[in-house]
């Protein structure tokens, strides 16, 4: 019989992913739903997640949960206030420990980290970020994690130093399958020639990105264009102008890229174009990694 | 009894509008539906004229109808191709007969117009541009027609010499309502000096657009910010960046701008700031003024 010795919750908006974890810091088991935050009112935080970790409770025994992401935000179970850089991404002192009704289980959540000036904010990136430096402890450089929302963050000293936010993911998807300009592309295909030139023409010029859009949609309607090259396009367009205003973070400096491979392989590409020699990490278990990090900072500090 | 001589139909993806004129010009009456281009197959386009016309027409006469607008596009009734500029806005040799079933109508589309490098189209404004030339038939400079897709046209000698299409309103509605910004952007709300300081830092540092999308979010949740200052905030990005793209319009141009009241205003403020002296025209009878120009060149064509 498997003894369970804590539990890993990465809750996000749309997701909840949780793994038993035993003292050896092995994976007993893993699950999960779709209640995310966001389909959540706060009393309904603590049944959603005794739904998945239930099996792996005993009675008389309270077995700790550390949880990230966006169930710390204000609309959340209970908000965890942003951490402000420059700090290290995650820190004991900063969790916040959630009333609950169940005596099975006690619950920590990882806070997000903020930025004054310019305005920023993250929520579940500081616990890749604390992940990748579990491993890579010594390294100091510039964490690039491409999503939806594509966080830059400069990390020196076990610190993230600053850090900005690009909705470049975000405005692929609304323009490419909400404007005008989805008549004109597909769902899939890539022509890496034409996403190569679009981020080029994007870095040197990023205006050009309000006057190449519509050029598309026009293309299509005039020239036997490839649709597959219009895709690439407007991805290269978008994160070529994400280059353009993010060089600070990227120039001579050594670049990780952390996130899906796809996404990942098309930011080292346009990255490496520019002369920058990026290295790919796979994020698959940086949070679970970054949530082993939190559980040990607590035990080292009430050991204390 | 009033004596129809002919109907004018401005006919777009989401609405139709017909006016009879008769025969020294004026408006007779009018009507509309909400019958637009998007809504209709090919063979439902008559029946849905009818319905509008209908009780201007008698029987033993055949009126004719002139009709703007996407009704000309690929998926609208009959397509009117592209003229490709330089050319006039509009000419009678290019408009396209459509062929109908009642006998009490004739109907011609006017064609939009095209230019191929760089890849652009419009339908519809050409005959706005008409409209504004029937009326200062020597008007040598740049027309901007702000709207969900803004045109700016290079205006020379009667001609349409080059234009170039921004998408700025449409990807303003986009982000302020389907982006994660639509928390943080009311729907509606203005603070001029939050608009004026945004358009110039997209001028001066067009990338700004996507460094700075972000921070409006990250703003609201980290200080007080003014919601009314979000929203200014983030048109004034994008007609920024719309401005860094199509200088060549307008610097050191003669500038009419033409569209509705509100928008017009924001880009008369924009370009003014510029050093620019734009002249607002409103464009509510434009459109009408192109189809009596169209008309009057049918006529010239038949008496020749």
């Amino acid at each position: 019989m498997m003894t369970v010795d804590w539990i890993a919750a990465d809750w996000g908006t749309t997701n909840l992913r949780v793994w038993a974890i035993g003292k050896d810091g092995a994976v007993l088991a893993q699950a999960g739903s779709n209640k995310g935050m966001g389909s959540l009112k706060r009393d309904e935080f603590e049944g959603a997640l005794l739904e998945v970790v239930g099996p792996w409770l005993t009675d008389g025994k309270r077995l700790p949960v550390i949880a990230c992401g966006m169930v710390g935000a204000r609309q959340g179970w209970l908000e965890a206030p942003y951490a402000k850089v420059p700090c290290p991404p995650l820190h004991a002192d900063n969790m916040v420990s959630v009333p609950v009704q169940d005596p099975r289980i006690s619950v920590s959540i990882i806070p997000g980290l903020c930025q004054m000036q310019p305005a920023d904010v993250m929520r579940g990136e500081e616990t890749q970020i604390a992940g990748y430096l579990f491993d890579k402890p010594d390294f100091d450089g510039v964490l690039c994690l491409p999503g939806t929302h594509t966080k830059w963050a400069q990390i020196s000293a076990g610190e993230v130093v600053s850090f900005r936010t690009f909705m470049s993911g975000e405005l692929f998807s609304l323009i490419s399958t909400q404007s005008v300009l989805r008549h004109s592309i597909p769902a899939d295909g890539w022509q890496q020639d034409a996403f190569a030139s679009a981020v080029d023409d994007a870095i040197s010029k990023p205006e050009a990105v309000a006057s190449r859009l519509f050029s598309l949609r026009a293309e299509s309607l005039l020239t036997d264009a490839d649709p597959a090259a219009a895709r690439a396009r407007l991805s290269g367009l978008l994160i070529g102008m994400e280059l353009a205003a993010s060089r600070p973070y990227w120039l001579g400096q050594n670049i990780a890229i952390i996130g899906a491979r796809a996404l990942s392989d098309l930011y080292a590409k346009a990255l490496s174009a520019q002369g920058c020699r990026p290295v790919i990490t796979d994020n698959d278990t940086l949070t679970l990694s970054g949530l082993k990090a939190a559980r040990a900072q607590m035990e080292k500090d009430q050991a204390q």
